[in-house]
């Protein structure tokens, strides 16, 4: 599952509307088949998989991150259909798809075929893996990303905006292939005016993931650029899973004040830097002890001399 | 000598006027004697490491941290004198004395009795173990370790002072153990008044450990207090090694100014303050480069749901 689950990092920001699912069909002890879901959603993970397996997913196991989908579309075929009559000996599911068209049928469906399932191995695991499809369907907005490239003590740029660079290479090549794992990017009006980044993807080999530009801002977009007048209009947005705010302090304060961040991606620079600029704005907090309680650290490492610290949400969304 | 350097840990803060050593010897495989510089700087770590291995000095192997002592003090006996005197058949030594009234003589006085001799063996961890000493050598001034307690966004309080508490209790009872190590604490005027800190040591076992207490002021200083009226001023204080800065801002930013700090301790934890009070105020930066290449983590890990960071400055002093 640990595997499959690898594979569905390879949809994420690329295949809204539907989850990044990954797939793995294994017999007599050998992979036979792999997938993951596909640019734009189609095929699915599992469809993907089985044209590779072909005649060997006859008796093989499969294992997927999401419950194989049951509900009929012109886009394609039902999943749970397909592995049956495949002759699948044995699906084990990570999560329970929550889409009310799908919710159990497509293992309830398998198991009236004589497949054996099992639901609820690494779910937890899946569902950090699928996190924007999740919250899109459970609290109907993306899975919201703050990244940062923060010194020491917590600046992001000098006192007159230079800000280039505070992070070294490794770190800024990372940031750009998460800004390939996101649908969408967001900045303020100040950091477009300051820095006019272009957010794309500078790795070779990635330049095509380019994600959609998002402006937060009460004036008008420039082009190439769509506009949010608030953090809370990213529910409205259409195919955005996965949204990556980039700052400045501004925009990371207001997606913090409105509680609308699940994970915090911070690039910490061995730098003091003083007066500067403020990663983060005013948030509305009113006493300390309300700060806590609120992030787990959920992975560091060292990228060159900088390091990564990873924070995700503990509170209930 | 590892065993030796963690004997000389026991001495910092206390050892004053002289260098925390620390001492084993090692005869047949077993070690016959341990010591480390005690209160006030007397006995030396090697005199109490041989009262403990009495006769079985005799032939045996000694490890110490810093050359043994050569001259005449009204204090104490030599120990170079000591050692050979006892037998010892070969005295490892990490780093030479750079007291010029030893400074490689001790090694010669051995030499010259028959003792094996070797110089060198983890020269740089003993040279940062026994830091406060080694600089006050070479550069006539205490070792500085600048100590913040800092959010996930470099702020040390609420934005009217509230900062009880940011990080939690281990890094707190972390803290004190680091005061228990240093001869001195500073803090600034401000945050006298605004915390009336005790700067006491608050461990079991350890409540006799408080250092001295030094407020960085153009004002008077209350009782119990020293003053100093500029970092610089850090040079002139007699039987200071280790000096411990725990802020804030404006201090902190003045000691970094002046290039005057050579370790970060900073207690990381997970919280997102906002606008709030910054850790380190202006310390003069121009521009991004000349932040870059100062410091180099040297030490991290979890206390509680904090994190400990420690930095240690890169360029030469």
């Amino acid at each position: 599952m640990a595997a499959a689950i690898a594979l569905s990092g390879r949809g994420r920001g690329l295949s809204t509307p539907n989850p990044n699912v990954g797939c793995l069909f294994v017999r007599d002890g050998h992979v036979v088949g792999r997938g993951w879901t596909q640019k734009g959603g189609r095929p699915h993970a599992e469809a993907q998989a089985l044209e590779q397996a072909m005649d060997r997913a006859h008796g093989a196991t499969a294992y997927v991150t999401l419950e194989p989908c049951f509900h009929l579309s012109p886009r394609g075929p039902r999943c749970a259909d397909l592995m049956a009559r495949a002759g699948v000996r044995r699906v084990v599911i990570a999560l329970r798809d929550p889409d009310p068209r799908t919710d159990g049928q497509g293992a309830q469906w398998l198991r009236d075929h004589g497949v054996i399932v099992e639901m609820g191995l690494m779910a937890d695991e899946a569902a950090r893996a699928m996190s924007g499809f999740v919250l899109r369907q459970t609290l109907g907005r993306p899975h919201v990303t703050l990244k940062l490239g923060l010194s020491l003590d917590g600046r992001i740029a000098l006192a007159d905006g230079r800000s280039r660079w505070i992070t070294g290479p490794d770190a800024r090549a990372h940031a750009h292939v998460e800004r390939a794992r996101h649908d969408a990017i967001l900045v303020g009006g100040g950091t477009l005016r300051a820095d006019g980044p272009r957010l794309d993807v500078r790795l070779p080999g990635l330049e095509d993931r380019a994600p959609r530009r998002l402006l937060l801002t009460r004036g008008d977009p420039p082009a190439g650029w769509e506009k949010i007048g608030a953090p809370e209009e990213i529910a409205a947005l259409d195919r955005v899973d996965h949204l990556l705010v980039e700052g400045g302090a501004g925009t990371a304060a207001a997606f913090l004040r409105a509680d609308l961040v699940d994970r915090l991606l911070f690039y910490r620079a061995p730098v003091i830097i003083g007066e500067g600029l403020a990663g983060i704005g005013d948030i509305g907090l009113a006493d300390l002890a309300a700060a806590h309680g609120r992030w787990r650290s959920c992975d560091t490492r060292m990228l060159g001399a900088d390091r990564l610290e990873v924070y995700e949400r503990t509170r209930s969304a």
